[in-house]
């Protein structure tokens, strides 16, 4: 009888359960050791600003498997608080500290997968305070309802206003604190079309939010550890509290000493099977560059959702599988207060950076005929190319319609459609749910 | 200098007010003229049943316009309260009665444009009677919401459960009326899926609403010109109100009478260009017949959408342009009280009926993380084609989400997809939003 294949997942988070469930599942002989460096494995990350603000009660609620649960449905062998220092690849071992007795071992796999997910970028000058925060992980979640809870914080500052910058700001504005979001550009969510970045602005406004934007510099003062006082253009403020919330990049370095292939972002490049430029090596999750479907170009694009799925392809393969998977149309949600924000495919600024010849059209429409109570307006904007007319991506800011109006253009944009199509879709209609004339449809007429 | 082209409208309420302003705008000289029957214009058919409920505050809101306004704003001349009697299609012209003063008049045409609409079927037996009504006008309404203060209704009848008879059973129990629905069919909603039939006949349970299915006679005892009672089954009902909503014919009887080719269920049949049989005569809304992209067969579906968009493309061709339509994806979307419910397409029983050779898959999810407040089931199911896999339609209940599902699954039809693509989209994910792994790759993924 063969020994079994010893297949190996380093990191613990999101694709790594994936990837080490799948593997098991599609080989139930292999020998599938799953390490985080963490206490944790498994947990909701895009849940965390919703245990923040309460509408999740228990952070324990977003670790959806423990070591032991995770043992018994999914064979898999766990070890949290593992941290792997290197990976040997020519005798195929990782090299292992147990981060509780300091012990370092060795793991023997045939095949490896990576997925390390990412880091959050930090602001030098500042990170070693006590009073400043990132916001990625359910450790970073405790720590910051900890402190909120002890110090009694009634302000923060939010450095950053990306998609998770305005999602915290969210759930500390329901905790009662006092908001002020701090960008370096002129508008808030700098990736998003600027029509929306004004009206963000306006909704941040009417909530009582203050935006700081066109910050090249906030000139902390410290005192007993902790930053007191920021100077932002001049004016002082002096929050209990600085969230740092400026992005991510791929957590790499492991792959980088193991001499792997990276992308520009430093995401561990793969190929359509997830496979790394070592042939026993997989990765998948925030660590790796994925195919943009629409520039046919690396990209890095760290969604929960994404790492699930190539998770999922990359176990399978690592297993003995043959999955293909398909580059990604980016679709993106986010709750900035009580609107919905929607991205999918490239925006104005992408498509332009990527050299497209483009052109597009927006419209503010309402949500349902203006005498059903609840209508709300919902502003949306198509960029299309110019001679193809190809759908390249789309933006939406409204009620929770949008979120359908983005899959749906995502699966135009699948599908390669033209932007015609949009006006060609018989859309449903009934006065509590939709419009008379959907918004998709207006966007379309508009081209023709 | 040529005589305007003299265009006539015939039918004020959906397809005729968007066929008699496109006409005008499309050929300013147009000398254009619209006739209803009817005391009003341009009303929002499918917002009655919230009026009806208190929704929208008063039948007012749902007049978009009135005759003056419509002159006005679109320079279309309007007679209300004026029955076309006849066409006289060798000379071109109609033959009206004024029914204020009784006198009848003779209008000429160059174009002619049907737009007269669907009558609700009715229950002979009992149709006469003071307490018994149809709802599908802004008359009936106005009727029926005077019945039912006048005489302090407590309990109703409704006899038909498919999609107006169940939204009317939502707003006479808002306002606190008891409600029993009555239906020939074993479960409600005949035409729905089964699945969704017995969750349908669930929700009624669970909100007190009384269901009898399988009545084939109800056995009406008069009073006064009043039904005073119903046997149901044996078991003895008596309603203040009966409310009859068994379905809608085309109000075929002008087209009948001037030897216009009819389909199968009456409606006037046009070609792509909503012509009639007879080449002065284009005709547009709930009186003809469609094309239904997945059978490529002529079909009855009066929705009010369809009736302003086709109105739109009958007004430009009568007055001189070239517009096409397309053969529609039926894509209809109904409150249940708390629930939605979209059907998109071909259901299992009509695809059974054009010997359509096909599976299905279904699914019950959750509409977010479970851990997410909020989080509600919602179901779905996909009928595909067994050979080619080609999406032939869809039922979902759920929240509000069914509506961008039902509208997703209508571009796939439209754009002829296979089911498999519905695993190849990538849906967006945030918690308070949508879910993180979307019911149509979950479904996507049963065919696989």
């Amino acid at each position: 009888m063969n020994n079994p294949i010893k297949i190996i997942v380093v990191g613990g988070n999101a694709a790594g359960p994936a990837a080490a469930a799948k593997g098991k599942r599609v080989n139930p002989s292999a020998d599938v050791k799953m390490f985080e460096a963490g206490e944790y494995i498994s947990t909701g990350t895009c849940e965390i600003p919703y245990v923040l603000s309460g509408d999740i009660k228990n952070y324990e609620d977003i670790l959806y498997f423990s070591p032991e649960s995770f043992k018994e449905k999914k064979g898999v062998d766990v070890y949290t608080k593992h941290f792997v220092e290197e990976i040997n690849t020519q005798s195929k071992y990782i090299i292992v500290k147990d981060l509780l007795d300091g012990i370092t071992r060795q793991f023997q796999y045939d095949k490896l997968i990576l997925a390390t997910g990412s880091k959050p970028k930090v602001i030098e000058s500042i990170s070693e305070a006590k009073n400043v925060f990132t916001l990625t992980s359910v450790k970073d979640l405790i720590e910051i309802n900890n402190f909120i809870t002890t110090n009694k914080v009634k302000s923060a500052a939010i450095i950053g206003s990306g998609y998770i910058g305005l999602e915290v700001m969210d759930s500390l504005q329901k905790l009662g604190i006092d908001v002020t979001v701090i960008e370096k550009e002129k508008l808030p969510l700098p990736y998003a079309e600027m029509e929306i970045q004004h009206l963000i602005l306006e909704l941040l406004n009417q909530n009582d939010i203050r935006f700081c934007g066109e910050v090249a510099d906030f000139k902390p003062v410290f005192s007993d550890g902790n930053v007191r006082s920021l100077n932002i253009n001049g004016r002082i403020f002096e929050p209990d509290l600085i969230l740092v919330s400026i992005g991510f990049t791929p957590n790499n370095l492991l792959s980088l000493k193991a001499k792997l292939a990276t992308g520009k972002s430093g995401g561990i490049t793969v190929d359509m099977k997830l496979k790394t430029s070592n042939p026993h090596i997989f990765a998948a999750g925030d660590c790796i560059e994925v195919m943009n479907a629409l520039t046919n170009k690396p990209s890095y694009i760290p969604l929960a959702t994404l790492a699930h799925e190539y998770g999922h392809a990359a176990g399978e393969n690592a297993a003995g599988g043959n999955v293909r998977i398909l580059p990604v149309v980016k679709n993106i949600a986010v709750k900035i207060l009580d609107k919905f924000f929607v991205s999918v495919g490239l925006s104005s600024k992408e498509a332009a950076e990527y050299s497209f010849k483009f052109n597009s059209v927006s419209k503010i429409t309402n949500n349902l005929v203006p005498v059903m109570p609840g209508s709300e307006k919902v502003f949306g904007k198509i960029i299309y190319e110019n001679e193809s007319g190809r759908i390249l991506g789309s933006s939406f800011l409204g009620g929770k319609e949008v979120s359908g109006y983005g899959d749906i253009i995502s699966a135009l944009i699948r599908t390669k459609q033209k932007v015609s199509a949009l006006s060609d879709i018989n859309y449903n209609y009934t006065p509590p749910l939709s419009p008379f004339i959907n918004l998709l449809s207006l966007l379309g007429r508009k081209v023709k």
